[in-house]
Parts: structure tokens; sequence; C-alpha cells
């Protein structure tokens, strides 16, 4: 006899599979495009603003509100497509991404986290200042997953 | 003597002047690669909810409500990018997509509104047999934007 707790598991191990099967189906090729992708985007709208905050362009707080709402999805993006199946493809991830993956995971989620604060301070008014200072707070924790992570350039 | 309306002629002329810097600052190569990392992340998020849509992977209602928010974002991304300066780079994009701006724009926007009445079926909590349906609809107008705008693939 099946019981309640075997049919949730079973379904979620359907749903964590039916998961699995659509990333392992994207080929390497594809993963490492779709994460550079995002990647790209989010340096669209990030200079900008980051520009902004640093008083190199004229605030635009339109601009900032739109970009950061963008950012706010883009910094969830990139992450599951550094599949160990990606490793051979040459890009600009150093070989740590792949042997130190709880480290990467830390700084991924440092990312998200600040990305998440200036998205949460956007959507409730916060004051130039404030938005300015975060910004820069996000751009830290790029540059700090950078150093570990990605090929200087 | 500065009257207030000039002012704000230079304030919006400075703000356009920006956004236009902004661009125009960015290769055309760079301008590909953001644009066609919008739509390769929107090809990821899409699929798996079209397969949803078609009968061929379980429905998830999770994963549809988070690649509808994602596609929300993206479906917006990579209009700005097809600059006639990106017009030489060798892309799928068919000469029309230069040729042709108000076609093209009025392509985009249908797909742009589809897409906008699928988030807020979404948000608004709608039934999985109402935003199947729009998950069509959505894929109608990316098919007929690349009968006209992209190369046969």
């Amino acid at each position: 006899m099946i019981g309640r707790f075997s049919i949730l598991v079973a379904a979620a191990a359907l749903s964590a599979s039916f998961s699995l099967t659509a990333y392992s189906q994207a080929r390497p090729e594809t993963l490492v495009k779709q994460r550079q992708g995002a990647m790209a985007l989010q340096a669209k709208y990030f200079y900008p603003i980051r520009a902004m905050a640093q008083g190199k362009a004229p605030y635009d707080p339109n601009i900032v509100a739109r970009n950061i709402g963008y950012l706010d999805a883009l910094a969830r993006m990139p992450w599951d497509g550094f599949t160990p199946a990606t490793r051979d493809v040459k890009t600009g991830a150093t070989p740590a991404v792949f042997s130190e993956p709880a480290k990467y995971k830390e700084a991924q989620d440092r990312f998200q986290a600040e990305v998440t604060t200036l998205a949460e301070l956007a959507r409730k008014g916060g004051g130039e200042p404030a938005i300015k200072s975060q910004i820069m707070a996000v751009d830290k924790s790029c540059g700090s997953c950078h150093d570990t992570f990605r090929e200087r350039q």
C-alpha cells in the first residue's frame, strides 16, 4: 500500500527528475551560451547604474528602477548552467568553479543576497544615497566572486 | 534668462543623450552578444513551459510561475540591441530587421503584449488551462516574428 508520504516523495522525485532531464538534455555549449548570456545582460543593466552610483553619469531614477528590476531576475539565472558537463568548454570560468562548488555557491548566494537587498530597497522607494550605496555593495560582491571564479580578463 | 521650459528641455535632452551615449558606447559585437543572450535565456525559460502546455512534460506550477516571471523581464531586453550599427555583424537576423523597422517593432510589441498577458494571468493565479493556452499564444508570436526576422535554422 502506498502511503501519503510515499506519494509526496514520488511526486518530488518526479519533479526533480524532470528538472534534471530538462537540464541534461541541454548540450554543454547551450548551457554555456545561456549562462554567458545572463552575465552579459547583468553587465548591460548593471554598468550604467554603477556609473550613476559612482557619480560618473547623471542619476536617472527611472533607469535605476528598471535596471534593478531586471537584475533581480538576471541574478538568479546563470548558476544552473555551471554543471560539471561544461567543465571542458573553453570559457572564462576558473577550475575553482568545479573544484570548489561549495565556495562557489557561497559567492553566488552573497551576490544574490546583495541584489535582493537592492531590489527591496528600490521597491520600498529607498532614497538615492541608500540605493547608490547598495549598488556599490552589489559591485563588491561581483568583484569578490570574479576574483576566484573568473579568469583575469 | 533661462525659463523653466528650457530647463526641462535641457534636462530631457541631457537624459536622452545619456541614454544614447550609453548605447553608442557599446560595440556592435557587445550589443549582439547581449541581445543573443536575451534570446538564449528566453529559450531556456520558455521551452520547458511550452512542453508543459503541450502536455509533453508534467505541469509544474512552481516552474511555470518562476519562468513566466523571468520571461516578463527577458521579453523586454533584446530590442535595443538591434541598432543599425549591428547590421554587418554575422547573426541570424534577416535584413528585414533593418529594412523594415516599423514592421519589426510591431512584431516585438505583439510578442511583448502576449508575454505581459501571460504574466498578468500568472500573477492573478489564473488556472492551468488559461495559462497553457496563453503560453501557446506567446509561442505563436515568437514564431510569427521569427518567420520574417530570423534566418531559417
